[in-house]
């Protein structure tokens, strides 16, 4: 089984930036804690950028490459981004939304996401774990 | 460890109201579903109410009962329901909302929950398993 | 043939409160006046609740007894009460939403209903004859 | 007893247009029913037009001529024909408004009738019982 | 010098609807005076209509008839007739648009006029004279 | 002289729930600052329920019994509870509306009163004064 | 193949009215150069009214007199007339909403048009070859 | 006959700013032009300033000095003066609102007037003359 | 102890303007009223201006020379004086914010002050007594 | 003549996503349909990108290059890039903004392009007919 | 060469109220930092007032007095004084908006500003350097 | 001392495009004059880019490489790019925003920066100016 995880921009400066909300935690041991939590239950592929045309070339690269599920936090482009939504409803895998920060206890332009109504479901305020949660699911659906 | 889970307005209905969206699962079995799950990681107590009084007199009942957490589905109660959030907010548990549909791929008016910003986080669109992922996280959250 | 006539919060005070709004007529004299009014056309079940929770549990009873339609006058619920608005939507009987004031001529937030989508059709202003006209509705659409 | 029913625009396409909500019953056929429900009880003047303007003048006809009630349909000048509203205000009968389809179950801008504060009441969501309602409502209610 | 005063939907009911309002001078009377009022100042043309169409139409006509000015009492169409926004727009003459009532003291909906933008002025709130004021201007500006 | 004090829902927390908001002092303790501070210049009946039907039952009770006035601070039904407003535009009492906490210096929600428009007056921000203040106009206004 | 064209209010007044808009070809020059652009490819019938009645009337003959496509400027009406938006939704051919100024670039109430959901697509902004394209359009998804 | 003219901020720079608004007429001159015009019809007392307060200060002096009417343009202070609103309100005097420009030509933020609900009538658009037809509609609805 | 009380723009035409709202009662002897009221217990400055700039200067004077509290009623400017705001905002001792009348049961611009988030917290409709109660509570916080 | 047509984000999973909407046709297939449909009438460049930053850069190259026109689908960039937009209206060459399908059917956000405002004009709904119209508009517009 | 810097409502309590936004550092301070900044390389005259008309007067007074321009930091008049705004627009000279606060990082009201599109610019968040910028740039401009 | 200039999208265009708002100076030569300007006082590395991905590498590389200080003009991408602004919120040096032209006069959209509340001020309007200021209050600022 191979699962995609997409952390957008800025996702790679956790630990870094608002550590406050973020925890201090980098975002190597995030990426590295989320590898060995699922261990080999599935192969799963993370990707980074801040750029939302990568994010889109990504998305687009797993529906053809055959991968089975996506978890995407796809950071500030959660709001706005409408490409990248466009993107999570064409291809056709399941596609799982992770915040790790509860966006709906943040800036008023955090508590929409155009992403989400395309996605099976939305995930957010368990830091690191919001992406095992997601991963998780992702693996369990399938086996059903 | 105590957990409450509880089932806002119209819950009990599932399996009988719109089916499309809910599934025909029975709400006895989907709290039989989340008993047998989580076996005897925790002590779980289970509320179905479709009076937003009682459901807060029992998020009351639970901060004087010593429960360590709640997981939270407050129906239709989640759009506007200001006492609840108050409730949520006043208690001292974490609080995890869960919904077993994608509420930002339904009625417009399912797209704010007023409770959310008082809750750790918001898990939404996976079915039963909202309820075991949210159950899950605080068990986990716990031990650390 | 088995219906309920359900009257919300402060029906019960017609009578009482607003007379220039709703008349005098007492409360017991208007449920009267329907009961006679129906005859032996229909089985007629009234309900009276000041409680959101009351209203939507009697509902749901509606359902599991077998009723052929509601009568669904919401008072103030109305206009915010998704709650009973996923009540309504779930069972699986006709509802007819029933007002004795024509609520466009009034403030604002009674314009808007959030049951009505989910009702067949809405009367709205012709006293306690709104009750009446919904009632041989009912009566008449069965008979075809 | 003189009564007359307006049926505003795209009525006189009643059966050939959005049967699916309308049903296919003709408009003709619409006619002959409220004509013949109606029966001896009162004169049934009935009227369609495409026209804003047409529709006032018919009205103020009504007005001329000493009606002694008005049933209207005003079809989509219902959302924003202030000028119909100004003449069902300014002319001295009571004046119902009906709706074959349930209004508020369809798209927004028919949410909102601009005319409605104007009349005695309004039903709305029982296809061609709708007229019938309004007329039996006028019918009694000079009885009285 | 020949000007037009345009009377809009329902204005001949002044003096039959909503008195409160309009005062009980017959929209006759209103028209007599208006003649007599300007006397031999200018050539009057007063038309009334309660049809959108109508309206444009006689405004095209005035241009075509080379019309040195026009008073317009749209009515309600005042507040949401674009069509005869661009007709104002559209032809060369100084257009004055004018209401018996004060507009700004009325239901909200009439606060807006959409025509106004287009004209040279707008006189509200001064009965029957709001068309004397408006036609001396026409006349007087016409004179410098 | 016999007045009632409403505590609406999560107010029997007042000194558990945000502490920095509304202080430690206990909920009892303030009824008991109430009771001994109006001493004997009223009978007070106090009363506090999380649930909203049952504010609008005990509204109708005292009109029922004949009291002399109601102090209400309705918590978070203050803003969304047009049913509690309507059984206090219906009751015949004067009511008075009050808030521990200045509601309008608080989440946005909070500064929008539904109730507020039916009450005699509004007093906020004076923490267990408010209720003592609400008390003694109603006494010294009974008295003029 | 039979094909209309209806141009709404004012467009008659093309080449006389805005002419930095429109330009100061006439109105009548555009229907011919409409005419003999299309050739013998289409029957094409020319329709202009300033009335929204007219309109919709024209709309409903096309249906009956078994058009085989409509290609529809409303003028303002494209901004408001719902009673459009219904008649074009309820006719069987298919329709076109040509503009020939960019509405996007002009006043703001003109962004939104209320007909375009109903219509195959839009071309704004091309003066008269608006029409061509329309029709040719029409003319070639037939022969397909 | 005693009335009084008030010009409300930034009018005595009239000639000086946004001359293609409102011409290059001095503000002296137009006072001129104001008493010559009305001659020994009333007795005019003309007052500037850009002071709310001052404006207010001699609204209520007009009321003591028994004053006959009012012209106000208040400027700017129009669109946000309800201090000056107030002032307007509680004189008994009848009180004309005018403008040079036309309001509703020009930014959206001049197209509400706060003080326009509280005065007899609104004229804008005419220059100078805006304020003779006020005068002279106060002169002549008192004669009559 | 020196406590001031402001009264904002037109409160001086109290018994003049709007009787219906503020009673008969004059300015003058509401001001004695208060006076009396208070009696020994504080030292009383009166202060009343229709201009905002004078309110804020009075404001700052009260704070250079040690006032111990300040009660306003800020009149219109209650509604739209962000500069009052500032004012209070900036002063260091106690504010409440006081009206005669129910804010809250009158036009809809007067519903939201932007002075009171700045206050300790604000009394409405009381008439005279909110005055009195405002400086009760200040004289009583004090104490404590 | 050298024209360059635009495809954004996604269009190049025409065929794969949502065929109900974009039909089956895959996306080589239309660019090679805009191809053949041309012929030798212009030169055309095709360039697709999921990357906003891309396509900005792609329009400075065609202005650099001396491109005659521009046909541009943005996607979903169409709805927010002011970006694309300043591009848009910085070139010097024509540009059109083609849809396949008919944007006002879809959902709200798909409503409103950013980009139309700045192009010659807007055409959408006709499938890969909106490309060819496009360009033909292009081609012959440069003719004459 | 001569500028003036005016000092908007409670400015002159700076370093008194809101030390955390605004620091310390006095007012008086702060005018002799800008005074010997400038030095020689303008005339300074600076203005402090609390009241919106004193300071239409004072940009009036300097257009008559020839100032080279003003530096405006109009305080919370800023966000909602026209009638400054019209003053700024009428007067001949370079008006250049300044504030110490980064306006945009504080509440909502104070993110908009209705005096900035009728200056040259607006400089907003670096304390006394925002006057020093602001002039400097004014003197600058003049050079050239 | 390094400090960074961003340029974001279409700002390379300077000189080309709407050469009315921003001069026809080119942005070679701009980049040159902010050079030439600074001197020796800092090490400035200039950066355009019409990316917002790329935007938000190279806010990120600064943080990396140690810069002490950012001047951003994001362009278009100021009035939607939360994605950049959280790379602003998340590096540590201080940032400024400058734009040439005055955003608060021109279109709607460009009034609003999402970035501004992150930065430590704002400077609009003195083309390229505002760069040189701001840099120079980087360099001031850290002198201090």
């Amino acid at each position: 089984m191979k699962l995609a995880v997409i952390h957008g921009p800025n996702l790679n400066f956790t630990g870094i930036r608002q550590t406050d909300i973020y925890g201090s935690t980098s975002f190597e041991e995030i990426c590295q804690y989320i590898e060995s939590s699922v261990g080999k239950a599935a192969n799963i592929v993370q990707f980074q950028s801040n750029s939302e045309g990568d994010i889109i070339d990504f998305i687009q690269k797993c529906h053809h490459d055959g991968f089975d599920g996506i978890v995407i936090n796809a950071g500030a482009y959660t709001h706005y981004s409408y490409a990248i939504a466009d993107a999570v409803a064409g291809c056709k895998m399941p596609v799982v939304e992770a915040h790790m920060s509860n966006i709906y206890a943040r800036e008023n332009f955090r508590h929409k996401s155009v992403i989400a109504p395309y996605c099976i479901g939305q995930i957010s305020g368990f830091g690191a774990e919001s992406y095992i949660m997601s991963i998780n699911f992702l693996i369990q659906s399938r086996r059903k």
